[in-house]
């Protein structure tokens, strides 16, 4: 058991030092690796089996929403980026630059692309003609770049991981509300599959996306009382399509510039969920996204008949669930420590006692409560434990965002909740951009969102004073 | 029925000039478009489901075969491509430079990555210390750019889409193996998905990977005559692994270097596609891996009761084959050339003839023969119909491949051949570079494989003279 006590000594726990426990998972856990690349990550087999799992379900759902899949160029050249103001001003300081191709440098430089707007936009404007042709629904899976000063795994690197959807429209209204759909599948995604709870709203202008009419975004609440957006959507008007020259003719006969919305959720989903769900055992992994559901531990496996009838139960769930076997000669108190520091939501122990008795044991991985179950109803026991695990896990987190939401209605109280409590604060704001670059400036905070459950918890703006216009959600944010 | 002329006239005969016919196709069916950067492409939806369906069929069969899946980084440091002579032999001059990260000019160029092995090794160094952790059998979706002087979309693109398999094994006869199953998978997919027949051989030093012991080659052939390089899996022995400094403790407690394979196809599958079984019509696609296998026009549907049995045949359809309706405006005609252009494999048409008498009219796109079914039996007899398209695609692709393959026994031979016969040219060969050299110079054809089935059809070396040793495989190639 030496081993074991230093397998799981190796991680710092969280309230020692919350970002090197982070790290420790990520490495522990075998998320993710450091390249020799600065600043790019190796995302490993289980970080990636967690990524298709979120591909695979979000996939399905653009699909059932007839969203075609394309693929654009990786690069953009300087020229198509600088076409829309907003957008190349809040790209340009961050983007890696290819000069040369082989021996020559180029006539024009490229850039990695940071996000596609401008190529998908190119492209509208060559093959829409009339409203017939509209709405394009388009989305692609792909990885951008955007050269950051400091990263970390997931949360923040220069090349991540995404979906970009991309899709341009008739009308405003119908825009508008494609960017709303698609925020509301995001949500779902967070809450259904991840069991991570999210406060959905608009971003202010100041945090808005470069080149915008208005963001949507859902905010998420990290263990350590630090927020993280977790996706966003945008309404983007006609501000592309009139850089772009996007046009059609309209049901009148009239030429129009089309409305369009773009939206993403990236890898930085995995950082999320070790920081919402995680202890100081490592990993906890929500039941519907687990690449590994239950792992089969045989006890004293070198008795007769442990090992087959542990291959032969892996076999037979494998027909409902993600299942894995560990029949490698490591000690069984070293493998529950690896599946615990992976986040496997369900153990299940066989060993001969449980054999002779026709049952097994499950043990969460939540709450560790170990349940003894008769091999004949395994399945079902395991399908309500992992429905429960969900359960838990997203009724734990929304109680941690409930308790570390704080209303505030002063500058100084702010400041006091962000050093000491942390965690949301909600404070009302007048609308000013002044305001909020002032409460940002003395609180470190940005503000997160103006949510759609408005709240008058006051009357007036925390900062200036002036009556309130809305509630605001701010936070010290990944 | 102006219009529908139209739309047909705009596509070049293959006859009169196949390079043309390929690129109208690539337009007319929506396969891809230009983009304003040089030598990249954007695949189409379309386009994308194509290589969506060659992506699940082949991640489906990797994971069976206990591969995992991981997302390596974009970028290369200059550094690291260096590490193994011949690779960055092969591939710096080819290879896209990224200089500046925001306005920064950076310490140490990067490459976009051309392949990664590096990256993979540099990565397997780290995580491989016995041989318990072997194998390693990982792959990962992705693009890859290499700086292409001319290209054409799907044959030859500056960012291209493939996968990449990098694996590492205890042994050289395991890894060996390994290679095989591989060239295998790619065989099997080619003829049993894309309907395409390949010779299965090994590539000549010359025209091997660069860094690799052995490259194994599916060799292709267009309608035109030329070769296309369908799919490789290489065997790099130590070379790799040595030069990256992998190593393991064996079985007997000794440290030695894994043995590496790696292995791609990439879209360029979907040019051989359009190139093996298109024609003068547009695309033909083999019904397994295609995006609509069948697509329901109901004719005359302003008559009462057409559209509303045309969808709820959809509707039923849809639970067995991936089916479309055209309930449109445009003309049948129209119709019926758009789906015969995107290759669209089964037709239904059903107007209020059929639907009075029960039944519907399957047309096949590869022999436009009609077949009158009833509405009772259509599933099964569109499941006849689409599997009797695959067979007759690949035996009619399989009697071009045969017909087009010519023995040939003097340099003078295989000029004729290659010039007005056109085709796979068979020949022996002594073995020695020289005289491969001197034979592509002459003919302008290049080694396409040393094929795993070996016949002596002459005793000597079709250039020197001198004994033989094995046949080759000779072509112009795309």
């Amino acid at each position: 058991m030496e081993k074991a006590k230093k397998f799981v000594q190796e991680i710092t726990p969280m309230d020692v030092d919350f970002a090197q426990w982070y790290t420790d998972i990520v490495k522990k856990a075998e998320l993710a690796d450091y390249s020799s690349v600065r600043g790019c990550m190796i995302i490993r087999p289980y970080g990636n089996a967690i990524w298709e799992n979120i591909q695979r379900h979000l996939d399905a759902r653009f699909k059932e929403t007839e969203h075609e899949s394309v693929a654009m160029p990786l690069f953009i050249p300087e020229s198509l980026l600088q076409k829309e103001k907003d957008h190349v001003e809040g790209f340009a300081p961050e983007v890696a630059w290819v000069t040369h191709g082989g021996d020559e440098e180029l006539e024009e430089r490229l850039v990695v692309r940071p996000t596609s707007e401008t190529l998908f936009c190119e492209h509208f404007a060559k093959i829409v003609q009339s409203y017939k042709d509209l709405p394009k629904l388009y989305y692609q899976w792909c990885s951008v770049v955007r050269w950051e000063k400091t990263t970390r795994p997931f949360l923040r690197t220069t090349e991540f991981f995404w979906h970009e959807g991309h899709t341009i429209h008739e009308t405003k209204q119908e825009a508008e509300g494609h960017t709303l759909m698609i925020l509301n599948m995001y949500k779902d995604l967070c809450e259904n599959m991840l069991a991570m709870p999210v406060v959905m709203g608009k971003k202010t202008e100041k945090e808005k996306f470069a080149g915008a009419d208005d963001t949507y975004t859902i905010e998420s609440l990290m263990h350590d009382g630090k927020a993280l957006q977790a996706g966003t959507s945008h309404y983007l008007g006609t501000n592309f399509s009139e850089a772009f020259d996007i046009t059609f003719l309209d049901r009148n006969g009239q030429l129009q510039h089309p409305h369009y919305t773009t939206w993403a959720v990236t890898t930085r989903l995995i950082g999320a969920i070790i920081m919402v769900h995680g202890d100081d055992s490592g990993l906890k992994l929500p039941p519907r996204i687990a690449p590994i559901q239950v792992v089969v531990i045989p006890v004293a496996q070198h008795k007769e008949g442990v090992l087959d009838t542990a291959r032969a139960l892996k076999d037979r769930l494998k027909k409902s669930f993600k299942v894995k076997i560990d029949d490698s000669d490591k000690m069984p108190g070293w493998k529950f420590n690896e599946y615990e520091m992976k986040g496997v939501p369900v153990r299940v122990e066989l060993g001969p006692r449980e054999i002779e008795n026709n049952q097994a044991v499950l043990v969460r991985r939540d709450t560790r409560e170990k349940i003894v179950v008769s091999l004949d109803e395994i399945e079902t026991r395991i399908q309500e434990v992992l429905d429960d695990i969900h359960d838990s896990m997203l009724s734990d987190a929304k109680k941690h965002v409930e308790e570390r939401t704080t209303d505030c209605r002063s500058m100084i109280e702010i400041k006091d909740v962000l050093d000491n409590k942390t965690g949301f604060v909600r404070a009302m704001w007048c609308g000013d951009t002044a305001c909020e670059e002032q409460i940002k400036e003395e609180t470190g905070a940005s503000s997160r969102c103006i949510p759609f459950e408005q709240e008058r918890i006051a009357e007036t703006c925390v900062c200036c004073g002036k009556p309130a216009k809305e509630v605001v959600y701010w936070g010290r944010a990944y």
